[in-house]
């Protein structure tokens, strides 16, 4: 069979079962949950193994490190894995969920259902874990899904499936609600985000590169997390310290995340008493500034490691590093601070410190992006700080889902009318 | 200036006036939308005369009776346009409502703001009308508009366009809120519907030709509207009387629009009860009836008036007649309903007629339709029956707008973080 016929096959199956998973009680998704997590933690050996061919093709095409690492499970994730799984089964059930029902003038009752979308694609890299991370999220949610991982995972990916398949069918569901993708030819790719038949959105999980492609080629809506060139913003009135705690969480808890903040603005006002303590603290941890002639001029003349700064470029403004350097900019005020993060930034996440009530507002409603933070940090944007429970990713559309995604931006509503005999006048 | 530049152009100016109308206070904006709506009354005959060139070129260029009734408008008309930009001045402002706001573990409050969507495109056919519907409607969800109506409104959509600048300069915004386009070459819309730098979303309104054309070229999400195949299915618990009643008013109250029910479904054990009244309503009406083989053999032996009959092809299941035919069919039982509905409608509008309340439940569960109904007409899949007190349109897409679309639809939510000085553990 060829590429295309296959993946329609996978297509016109997915959608068979989608109508099934749709309709299925809370307690039959929740037993298939927990039997993926047992069969997970029974064949943890297999898994193993399967990883270790995985690993052991990828170590012999010389593949880089970052990569490899991705790639790596050990006995920890995989039980990781499992009780992600059971972590699902214990959330809510979104669908079905009725809102909003009111009596209309009419005498009709209108209100909304939550509902499954349907059929979801995910796209994602050679990390083994979102196998089972993302057949979770889409089955608790109604969804059947269409997992496309990378094929350096293959062999991991195909042992996950399998024991994803096996609880679906303990709980008497089609093994078909979670179907991963068995041929690693890229073409397979392409056909999965155009048929619009079949798939009913498309999830990418990995790096811009991957996104990019993804959202350039695709015919059917992406609920997609590009980058994240998050800002704090130290207003005149901010509270200096807080400043620095806010500044230090979110530029250097992790370096390698999207909520991570790759640049900083200060106030004009308050930069020669803030930047001092924020870039001696920066530089106290290993951070690379980027700074602005003014930032520069400031730092040069206060007790921080010289060797850590250097001259912005204008690139530097728009830059995700996800690393040890920050962006540092001096501007004029709140005006000049929202108009740099609506230009530069990737309406991911911005937070401002500030001690003025004015100025909190004004940020709140006039930064565009998808989490608009107040005296926080950055890394708070994240589906489990939120209370979403879980987390399929962080959605930098403002279509659809927006901000971190959980079951719920896993679902849409329908209207319902509850009548007796009515009709319009 | 080309086509591109020109539309580039007037991108860029609606991406800056998005940023100034996000932050317009509602006072502002209803403002505008009254000093709009006045300007309309007072250049009543300005409009009218602009009309009237619009119409004489359409009837000599040959255009049919159809659009030159779409096109045409009168005092009345007017008037009604000035009156809807009244009724959205008098809706609730959806922007910067504030919802779900929770303390979490970690100390922040989390909570979800709603905000516009940004630039908002409207494509749409030579109807004079929803230029102003259009531009009040984006006006009071905060977004920035781009018109592109049909070339054969020309003068109509500029004379009323001047009104809607006169109104947003009363209130001091930017007249580049509102645009509309100026050139009536073709290439304007393609150019509109890719520009995803100046574009968040595009609304396609119009005919079904429009809607798959805008659907398969765009390259910025689109919320559309793709045609209504609304099914009214009668089940074997059903009261016959209102069986009668719904089927008349979701056939028959209006032909041409959406929510008409275009396809009848009756149960096998109530069909030789239920169709023989439902068919002499339809024949007395006018109705043309395309049945299934059962259909045809009950009809053909009850009172109906014969004419009325005609044996229906596979086609006639998905199609939208907008006028007075109907398809009607005798399925086994509410699993076979549900099926043919999930099958060949167009996820628009579907009702159920039953008085069996585990039928009722499961229907409304099951049928993957943006409106589901129990006991009522299809014809009430509308914004101002649902009580969003406006409608730009009615979605049958599952991603973000579902159904009718009133100001809440042209709106998206962020997450707003407060903390006071929190960081993450």
């Amino acid at each position: 069979m060829n590429v295309k016929d296959y993946m329609h096959t996978l297509g016109a199956a997915a959608r068979a079962a989608a109508r099934a998973i749709a309709r299925a009680e809370t307690r039959q998704k929740n037993q298939a949950l927990l039997a993926m997590a047992a069969a997970i933690r029974r064949e943890s050996a297999a898994l193993l193994a399967a990883n270790a061919r995985d690993l052991a093709a990828a170590r012999a095409a010389g593949l880089d490190a970052a990569l490899l690492d991705r790639l790596a499970i050990d006995a920890r994730a995989v039980d990781a894995m499992a009780e992600g799984l059971e972590q699902i089964a214990a959330l809510g059930d979104p669908v079905g969920e009725i809102s909003d029902l009111k009596y209309r003038p009419s005498g009709i009752q209108v209100g909304k259902m939550r509902v499954p979308l349907g059929v979801i694609g995910i796209i994602y890299e050679a990390r083994p874990n979102v196998t089972a991370d993302a057949a979770g999220l889409c089955l608790k949610s109604g969804n059947a899904a269409i997992l496309r991982g990378g094929s350096e995972a293959a062999h991991s990916n195909q042992a996950i499936a399998a024991c994803v398949r096996e609880g679906l069918a303990a709980a008497g569901l089609p093994e078909t609600v979670v179907q991963v993708v068995e041929t690693t030819d890229r073409a397979a790719v392409g056909e999965l985000i155009t048929m619009k038949d079949f798939v009913d959105v498309i999830v990418p999980r990995g790096g811009k590169g991957l996104i990019e492609r993804v959202t350039a080629e695709a015919r059917v809506p992406v609920i997609k997390h590009l980058h994240g060139n998050c800002h704090v913003y130290v207003d005149d009135r901010a509270d200096i310290a807080k400043a620095v705690r806010i500044v230090e969480n979110a530029k250097t808890q992790r370096y390698g995340t999207c909520n991570t903040a790759e640049s900083l603005l200060v106030a004009r006002a308050i930069a020669p008493q803030a930047l001092p303590p924020i870039g001696a603290m920066l530089a106290a941890k290993g951070v690379e500034m980027r700074g602005c002639p003014e930032t520069l001029a400031i730092l040069r003349a206060a007790p921080v490691a010289q060797e850590r700064l250097r001259a912005a470029t204008e690139a530097d403004w728009s830059e995700e590093y996800l690393g040890p350097i920050i962006a540092v900019k001096v501007v004029a005020d709140l005006d000049a601070a929202i108009a740099h993060i609506n230009t530069h930034g990737s309406q991911h996440t911005d937070a401002i410190v500030t001690e003025d009530y004015g100025r909190a507002r004004r940020f709140l409603r006039e930064v565009d992006s998808a989490s608009v933070m107040v005296n926080a940090s950055t890394r708070f944007a994240d589906g489990f700080e939120y209370g979403l429970g879980a987390e399929i990713g962080i959605s930098t559309d403002k279509i659809h889902a927006r901000g971190p995604v959980g079951l719920e931006g896993l679902t849409s509503q329908k209207w319902i009318v509850l009548g007796d005999g009515h009709v319009r006048g």
